[in-house]
């Protein structure tokens, strides 16, 4: 009685885990990781605690699975990257515009759950290697154009940190409400290419180009 | 014993509100939000809970002090900018170079508090829109550019939204830990304007010039 309704008898996903995870992302996500406890979330479920450890022994668990699922399809994709043979701006094109993709998509604005303090924690060294992979899969892409003369940037570095948190601006836009749409990754990965003084008739390739390297990765 | 120390005798800040803001800063940074109580933050300051009542009637107050406190000063000077008589590419590049040094400065990276989900209470409703007229300012500088001929954007919405996204990048960047020097409000300001097409000798003259609009809002 005046509880929250959390008892939705069919969850998003399909196995035990899958569910577990979703009941999560909006429970961390609507009333915070640290408020929500995993009584809470096996009741949202409708499972035992004892079947939701199961699968998860603790809490940071759950958390650890959502958060590499905002990382693991992304850097599966840098990983391809090199064998394409494409040109450096076709290939950052492709890297941003899949992952903003990624953080635009699910119903449950995972990045957001970056910021928590909790995150420093041993639990999520992996996933904040991941990220760090990640970035530094942009920064491979950014340096490979620098030295083709397609990109002029005072410091590759920088360049990375800016071009990365492009990406993820999608993150703060979702966070304040903002009506983003699949329109956003485009203009996002565009953006990134201005950013680094690429020629527009480049640009105008990556465009044309960088979506079709989507495909080397399988739609989650 | 075994507790964690936070009772340091003299915090930052010379007034009780000021200690007070300081603990809380630090202490909703390090363990969070929800875990911080305000029996922690006045035994941290050294005070009576009844004391720290007398200048916060609740947590919620605190931290909407502190959030206010990330983006006041940026209106103040977004406000004076139309009487400057400056182009916009000046004006922008003046707007986003303060903001991002409003938050790389300080001790604790306050940015990271504005993904928590408490902050969709009716307590933070002016804090929200305050941030919001501040991405209307920035919209305003890219609007009147644009206006003039001097970016090219495909919307002015979409610009507005990635150019806030990157001044406010150094929250993330100090979130993982990246050490974000003076050096990086400066390459943000001048990304910002490279992302909006603007002419290179034009963002020389915004990089001369847009510094000194810094001194319409005394230093805090």
């Amino acid at each position: 009685m005046g509880r929250p309704r959390h008892t939705a008898p069919q969850r998003q996903g399909h196995s035990g885990r899958e569910q577990i995870l979703d009941a999560a992302a909006e429970m961390f996500s609507e009333q915070g990781y640290e408020a929500t406890s995993t009584r809470q979330i096996a009741t949202a479920v409708g499972v035992k605690q004892a079947s939701l450890y199961y699968h998860f022994a603790r809490k940071e668990d759950i958390l650890a699975g959502l958060l590499e699922g905002t990382v693991k399809p992304s850097l599966a994709l840098a990983a391809k990257l090199p064998r394409t043979q494409e040109p450096p701006h076709i290939r950052l094109f492709a890297l941003t515009f899949f992952d903003a993709t990624l953080l635009c998509q699910g119903r449950w604005n995972l990045g957001a759950l970056y910021y928590l303090p909790e995150l420093r924690a041993e639990r999520f060294a992996e996933f904040r290697r991941d990220r760090l992979r990640l970035k530094r899969a942009y920064g491979r892409q950014i340096g490979d154009g620098v030295k083709d003369g397609l990109f002029t940037v005072p410091s590759v570095e920088v360049a990375t940190s800016l071009v990365f948190a492009l990406a993820e601006s999608v993150i703060s836009m979702r966070s304040d409400g903002t009506e983003v749409d699949t329109a956003w990754p485009q203009m996002i990965a565009t953006s990134s290419l201005r950013l680094l003084c690429c020629d527009e008739a480049q640009i105008a390739e990556a465009e044309r180009e960088g979506k079709r390297l989507q495909e080397l990765v399988p739609a989650g």
